[in-house]
């Protein structure tokens, strides 16, 4: 039989954020710049007359509300943390992320994205703070200039050892972003070449160098150019299909076989609709479940200010989303039968035994 | 309405090691000299030759079958986290120990207690392995040469500081032991000074300088002095009484009137029977709950080495242990109802706001 030594924070983090069953039933709750957006619209505000308190009555609601649902919630140290810590229970897995919200607009064309730390904010707080994990979102093109693309894996890099040196999960997101010249004038062609960059950084991403535990992956198509959805399903707009549902089952079949670690889907900014498919092809097809961000919520921030009738929606439609994606996700693989582990049964704790107290890294 | 700021990763762990009512329902799976000792009486084996393998089978049974029923389990790091966290669930909070097993007697009599830390290990260590609490454990009495208390006392106090630097919650257990001449002679003479001995240290180390978030004591009285208990209820055998059980109610009354944190009950070695008596007179009276040891679990070990058999008592006699001290206990005052806290609603996060992220103490 296999055996796979892992060290204990790391193994207390994985059962905390998953379900008891193994699997990432996850919400994100870390949006600000996007969140911003969406109370600037529905307050009629400029977007910089939004304020913290504005944006921590938001997270509040949706922590209060739906946190006991998921197996952990994720959110930003910024917004989410000071105003929602009180209402997360003790069952549901706390992740905290650490990069700077949006990203600097770089290179020639100023399309290249380059990402960045939240100031005053580290590894080392996410663990003090109580987290079960930390989590960084790299927004990644290979075919940016090097020194971007240098600068966001060696983030990747130095977040995984700092995971490593406080013995805390590292949830490494990756988000793609069109970034060439007919991506940006025919979104179609930038929906052809996901298959590949998906595919590409995941293999990048589980390089051993980077030491990440889970990775949170764009789903690797865009479905409404898939045969099955093109006519319109998700947005009422018809659509040239480029690829049939098969293929997409076979690209994440794909994307199982070379993920070195156990992978998750995460929702950028489709409605929930779009997002239970992916994430049933996703969790049919090798995933272990997701992290959805406002998919799961955003209905609620239309009532904003008045967070009794964003609660009302909350206990309504904010659960029913949960349900659904609770179904979509029932043949998610359980973090310890990913191959890295193959079974519970085979996961050892790393230098376990009569020493380990001495042994174990300070 | 008062308000009580209160730090994150502190907030956590309350969470984390109650019910989701604020309770603690906690097991302890730390003894191991005491272990040592009655896997030697089962097996006919000298002390010395109980092997790591012995002790580790012991825990691991415990905790596979019990940790899911408890609110925590607290165990330590030697024997106890090694061979049991693959077991802890992930909505049962874990406390690690930090005191080494026992204690140096020293003094002209041979009989003041001396505590020490276990020797490569802290609580920095405590945090990194995901436990949601350190537990410290000193012996206890102000009738000692002062070398010797002030010893005692600093032990106390550093662990304080260290939960605070690694915003950890700190559980600080004190016991009692008989140590004056007449109470080595006659029992009955320690069962007298039961109560002022407890009251005492409860102001002791209700005092700020040792930044304790949850103390753990010596129930106040020996039950087997008291009026309605005294003809032998416990163990056959008949004592004078010195004291009514209304007496013993009004003790703990004042234990929660002089406590400045919310306290919980040791079980030292007393059996089952009298444990639930103690839980229920405590909860009834202002303690918010409990972390009992070998009372809970101890019936299992004399099936060792049979596992299957241990496992057999610990699914049937183990719960149902668990059963009769969750209802002993349903009367215990949630942490946040302590009058350091008053309610949940009192409850803010300390530094919470805008700044939040920058300001919290790397």
């Amino acid at each position: 039989m296999k055996e796979v030594k892992i060290s204990g924070g790391k193994l207390q983090g994985f059962k905390r954020v998953t379900t008891r069953e193994g699997k990432f039933i996850m919400m994100g709750v870390g949006a600000r710049d996007t969140l911003r957006k969406m109370l600037a619209e529905v307050t009629g505000k400029k977007k910089e007359k939004i304020t913290f308190k504005d944006m921590a009555i938001c997270k509040k609601s949706i922590m209060k509300i739906l946190s006991p649902f998921y197996s952990a919630v994720s959110t930003d140290p910024i917004y989410g943390y000071p105003s929602s810590i009180k209402y997360i229970p003790k069952d549901t897995g706390l992740i905290l992320s650490v990069e700077e919200t949006g990203y600097q607009a770089v290179g020639e064309t100023k399309r290249e994205r380059k990402s960045s730390f939240i100031s005053g904010w580290n590894v080392n707080k996410v663990k003090r703070a109580g987290a079960d994990a930390a989590k960084l979102i790299i927004y990644y093109r290979k075919e940016v200039k090097e020194e971007v693309r240098e600068h966001q894996k060696k983030m990747a890099r130095k977040i995984g050892e700092e995971c490593e040196r406080y013995d805390i999960l590292y949830i490494l997101e990756i988000m793609s972003y069109p970034l060439l010249e007919d991506e940006i004038r025919d979104r179609l062609n930038y929906a052809k070449r996901l298959p590949e960059i998906v595919t590409d950084y995941v293999k990048e991403f589980s390089k051993p160098e980077y030491s990440v535990d889970i990775l949170k992956i764009d789903f690797p198509a865009d479905l409404k150019y898939c045969t099955e959805f093109a006519k319109g399903e998700f947005d009422g707009k018809k659509r040239r299909a480029i690829y049939s549902l098969r293929e997409i089952e076979n690209l994440c079949k794909t994307i199982r076989d070379i993920s070195s670690v156990p992978w998750i889907i995460l929702s950028g900014g489709v409605g929930i609709k779009e997002f239970l498919i992916k994430v049933k092809l996703a969790s049919d097809n090798g995933a272990s479940g997701f992290l959805g961000g406002r998919p799961l919520w955003q209905e609620a921030i239309k009532f904003y200010p008045d967070a009794g009738k964003m609660e009302e929606w909350l206990i309504t439609g904010g659960v029913d989303n949960f349900q659904k994606l609770l179904r979509a996700s029932e043949n998610a693989t359980p973090w310890f039968s990913h191959k890295k582990f193959e079974s519970f049964a085979s996961i050892e704790l790393k230098d376990g035994g009569e020493n380990w107290h001495k042994n174990y890294q300070n």
